[in-house]
């Protein structure tokens, strides 16, 4: 607890001084002043907003915390459940549901360990309540099956739908790729169900015994990035391709978006994957990206505070170091900017708008930052 | 006449060579192989195919070349109009006509002086056919109006709608731009005529008795790519914008396409154009660039030869020194790729695909080459 406290003070100052000191970046159409709230996060992977303008924030070793709107505050919450913190593993994405201010309950995605013991694992999605900093009414309301041993592909985007259904966005768990195929897992696929965890009737697949009924769409490959369109109510994911090849699908129900029998990418050191990009049956990217940028978080922005970006997608990348902005026009990209490339040095995890209209970011390093953006003056 | 004897020979000689050492260049999906087949080619500006897979083939100073289909015998047609070949203009594209096995119809554009004398001139589409080398039964068959002294902006790619009308794509002659949004003349307009110089009758501004006839679509600045999509049998049009801004569009009849009062571009040395990049009643692009790679011209790719780029969008850039190939999926784009950017040491005018399926393309300058692009074996 000293150390906290004493990060905390840290933190506080930092923040003053990094907030003085806050850099400019040019882009086509706003000069973006990026400023440092919260630093000392340890990867932070996710991030939602109150209602009174402060956030919860992952960190993927585990931490669920409480932050304060300027970011000066921060609260570990105690209790949130044990996760597999391996490698791409760990506390990952946050959400409050639609209700919240009636109910109070928050989501949390994470991979989690084999209830039965043994090594395997598995995005799981739990809500709870936040009670004096901690933890309460925990109750699981989706598992990723099976569970695997592996440390990759989490998935694990929570997006609530208009009509209030969450998507749970899934990875293939690398080596189980060609599970994405099939319906008997959740491997690579996009699930739909009721945030109690109950399964929507008009699921594509609860008529086929053969399938599971949570599933909404499969051939994804680690779709790390969600967000509903503000004006079509759509679901638009985005996911991390092989070298090469990371993908924006508005996903459909029962639909299959090819993975990974039909990619853009390539294998890592270059081999083929797959029969080539397209097949009769599987569902062409609404856009992809080649070399890849490595994408995560998205976010459609509507806020009135970046005027020239309204209605654009933008969306994070890692390996990439910039955030891309697709330039949208009656459901069509008319342009790609590369915002930050180049002038970063690092991550993006991901991309959020608060409540105020301004932007906020996670870097994805050990010592990791929220970082607010605004448009100069 | 000697001047020109050596230059064939020499063409002969170097095009043995350069076939010998064609280079080689990696894409995305395929590896391809330059080939010179004609070198010493003044600026060219446009070509097309005769129905025996020779061409013709324009040089901005005044000269329609027939050439070979291996490029190796060049002969001048003598009797071409008289061209303003001053900077931008002079002799520009050729195109055929739909019959031409039955009627020997050859288009060209240029930029004519003012036939009542003075130092203006504009765009005109002659007419005329070509017998044993000589240029004959000329007629002009289009006029842009007002005649203006201006060295820029003629625009000039002729497409022919799979109707049978010919398309011309015109300029805002730079410093008179902001015509472009009126109807009384035909400076930054894309007119439709008959090949014969009539007009269509369902032509949009027909009864408009403040509109001239000819106009198609409005608000261009200067569209010197154009082609027919091979399934929807629409015109797809590309305009050379300001700093940044150029522009692909899909003209529809009657529409105004913005320029000069809303531009994604801005002016050389950074100043404003304009009121923004959006204005109800004004159409926003398909796509835009920005930085602008200074396009020019355009195919799409329908031919066995490249099978991974069927289907897609060729546009070729000056500044740029590349091939832009935008990757099509039912008329969305879900991909650019910037083909030999940074490999080439030379602006591109013009593209086209031959009758034998591989890619053709124009080097803009002084002495400029006939290009023959194929799949390595
Ligand atoms: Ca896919
Ligand atoms: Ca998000
Ligand atoms: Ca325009
Ligand atoms: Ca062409």
């Amino acid at each position: 607890m000293k150390t906290r406290k004493l990060t905390l003070l840290l933190a506080v100052s930092l923040g003053l001084t990094t907030s003085a000191v806050a850099e400019q970046y040019s882009t086509e159409r706003h000069t973006v002043e990026m400023t440092t709230l919260t630093e000392n996060l340890s990867h932070p992977w996710g991030m939602t907003f109150l209602p009174d303008g402060s956030m919860l924030v992952t960190e993927r070793s585990g931490t669920l915390n409480h932050i304060s709107a300027d970011g000066s505050e921060r609260t570990k919450i105690s209790g949130t459940p044990s996760v597999v913190a391996k490698s791409q593993g760990g506390l990952l994405d946050v959400n409050i549901d639609p209700d919240y201010k009636q109910n109070g309950w928050v989501y949390i995605s994470y991979s989690e360990p084999n209830q039965e013991g043994g090594d395997g694992n598995s995005t799981a999605v739990m809500r709870g309540k936040i009670d004096d900093g901690e933890w309460t009414d925990g109750e699981v309301v989706f598992r990723q099956a099976p569970k695997y041993e592996s440390n990759a592909h989490f998935g694990s985007r929570l997006v609530f739908s208009p009509e209030g259904h969450l998507f749970i966005t899934l990875g293939d768990r690398y080596s189980r790729m060609e599970d994405a195929q099939t319906l008997d897992n959740h491997h690579g696929k996009i699930v739909r169900i009721w945030p109690d965890g109950s399964i929507p009737e008009d699921n594509p697949f609860v008529n086929d015994d053969e399938a599971l009924d949570e599933i909404w769409s499969y051939g994804h490959r680690n779709v790390q990035g969600a967000d509903i369109h503000p004006d079509t109510g759509e679901l638009w994911a985005i996911e991390h391709g092989p070298q090469g090849g990371d993908e924006v699908n508005i996903p459909e129900a029962g639909k299959n978006y090819g993975w990974p029998t039909i990619t853009y990418g390539e294998d890592y050191g270059g081999g083929e994957i797959g029969i080539g990009t397209h097949k009769e049956g599987m569902e062409q990217p609404f856009y992809y990206w080649l070399p890849s940028i490595a994408t995560a978080g998205v976010t459609f922005y509507t806020g009135d505070k970046f005027t020239q970006w309204q209605g654009d997608l933008l969306v994070t990348a890692l390996k990439g170091q910039q955030i891309s902005r697709l330039d949208l026009e009656d459901g069509r990209m008319i342009h790609e900017e590369h915002l930050f490339k180049g002038d970063i040095d690092f991550r993006i995890r991901d991309v959020e708008q608060g409540p105020d209209g301004y932007l906020y970011i996670l870097s994805d390093q050990d010592n990791g930052r929220l970082i607010k953006l605004s448009p100069a003056k």
